[in-house]
């Protein structure tokens, strides 16, 4: 198997050029809505849902083209949320994938509004998908607004809220990354799947490979938050503790924490031991996230 | 046919259970957010778009249980847009439905995440809607989605914003009418057909009495921001004056608002005339809104 570099930058392509079609253009009317809505959507994000949709339809063997309206609706979830929590009522962050956050463009009004509208735009964007032997369009549409939810995206942001200033305990902040993080990562990776037919058996192999790897995601993402530098992360360096928040390298050290992202790697790489499907790419993407620096 | 009031009652008391069924209880964690949803849901609004959901449902002749899911997403997704709209990032606003708004009682985070929560709940009720012979799962979701985009229910408050403080033309303020309310109103109406499998004539009559229902809602709330107080409102009177906005009674005298109002209403009443179904109780229901107090 090839490179995963080359592989990731061809998936980002297809994905941004889906994107592209399924928003409204630049110019429609009233301009402001769609300049903010595509200011965020196309800052240059890593894409890892999305990527992890295609790369999981590939591992069902499907065309990744069938899972692309799956790969845009979470992207634009996942990117109405950051707009949302970046917000001054809420995270109040001014940096956001290197570039001043919405709300620092374009004012708060409208970066609730864009926020609002890449929200409803990701289930015109999943109404796209195809529906399969298996699972209906609207099992689609299930699983992403499942995943949204007061209970777990947003209810995810609720509790990392309510947690600010306080000392939680290590199952408390593993409910917030499962909520917050680990849901709409699994579902990402769920819906690829549905969208290739995958069977039960398949979609709860790619489901615990999903959790695992969305928990793995969100302890090194506070590990980074500790050890690198704000221009390498494109977002505020060192906000957790300036917010006071409980995170896996407060609660268990930094070591504590990288052992925990490796555990919860390897826990997610046997996932895949029993997938029936070839599970390559998804392995290669598990091991770069555990490596990455931003 | 019989008075109308006991049959909207009748209406409100089916919706209100279905939707206390719908959203998750109040005790789900994270509590607090379930608390801010059910106390805008439940706050004692007119149920109007929902109401019309259930009323196009019954003209066409189906049981109005079969459009519930689509009168609750209408209903999830109007209660949101006024939670957002009342932020003091957008219209500011401290009273709605008789009621301290939203952020007044749970501040502005928590009242953003309400917002997106029941947004994606309406996707989530309506993932409910039976599929008929005409229609799939997935068009009641395109219609819902395009309704309350950033060209429709979005773009028009986007619209509303921007218009703040200037005088703006007959047209442009009917635009702004047409995209934040008749465009919501109009899918409410379409809904509760397509749940009833209305045929594609059934569907463009009550397209064409939704939309001039929705034109003649809005010139009436406009008349009764200046006619009315307060307390009748249940939200802040006079305020379009405060904020310098154009509206119909700005444009036309408050005696050439009440005319458009009432041509607006007989439009709506000629497209009925073409509908091949029972539209007594809509026809009621459009007279009613004409001459509403509050």
């Amino acid at each position: 198997m090839s490179d995963l570099k080359p592989y990731l930058k061809e998936l980002v392509s297809d994905i941004d050029a889906r994107l592209d079609v399924f928003l409204p253009a630049e110019g429609t009317a009233p301009e402001t809505i769609h300049k903010a809505m595509r200011y965020s959507i196309f800052a240059g994000g890593k894409r890892l849902r999305p990527v992890l949709t295609l790369a999981a339809a590939e591992a069902i063997g499907a065309n990744r083209e069938v899972a692309l309206p799956c790969a845009c609706a979470v992207e634009a979830m996942h990117t109405y949320s950051l707009i949302h929590d970046d917000l001054p009522a809420m995270d109040d962050d001014d940096l956001r994938r290197g570039r001043p956050t919405n709300h620092k463009v374009f004012g708060d009004a409208i970066a609730i509004l864009a926020g609002d509208a890449l929200l409803n735009e990701s289930f015109l964007m999943l109404s796209h998908v195809e529906a399969t032997s298996r699972y209906t369009g609207i099992d689609f549409i299930k699983e992403l607004a499942t995943a949204g939810n007061s209970i777990h995206l947003i209810g995810g942001q609720v509790m990392d809220i309510e947690a600010e200033g306080k000392t939680i305990s290590r199952e408390a902040l593993a409910r917030i990354h499962d909520t917050k993080t680990a849901a709409l990562l699994t579902s990402s990776i769920r819906l690829g799947a549905m969208a290739a037919d995958a069977s039960p058996i398949q979609l709860s192999c790619l489901s615990r490979f999903g959790r695992a790897t969305g928990h793995a995601f969100q302890v090194i993402d506070d590990i980074l938050d500790v050890t690198a530098d704000t221009e390498t992360l494109g977002k505020t360096a060192g906000k957790d503790l300036v917010a006071e928040k409980s995170t896996y390298p407060s609660l268990l050290g930094l070591d504590g924490a990288k052992k925990e992202a490796q555990r919860l790697t390897q826990e997610a790489l046997q996932a895949l031991d029993e997938l029936d499907g070839d599970a390559t790419r998804l392995r290669q993407i598990a091991d770069y996230l555990l490596k990455r620096e931003y």
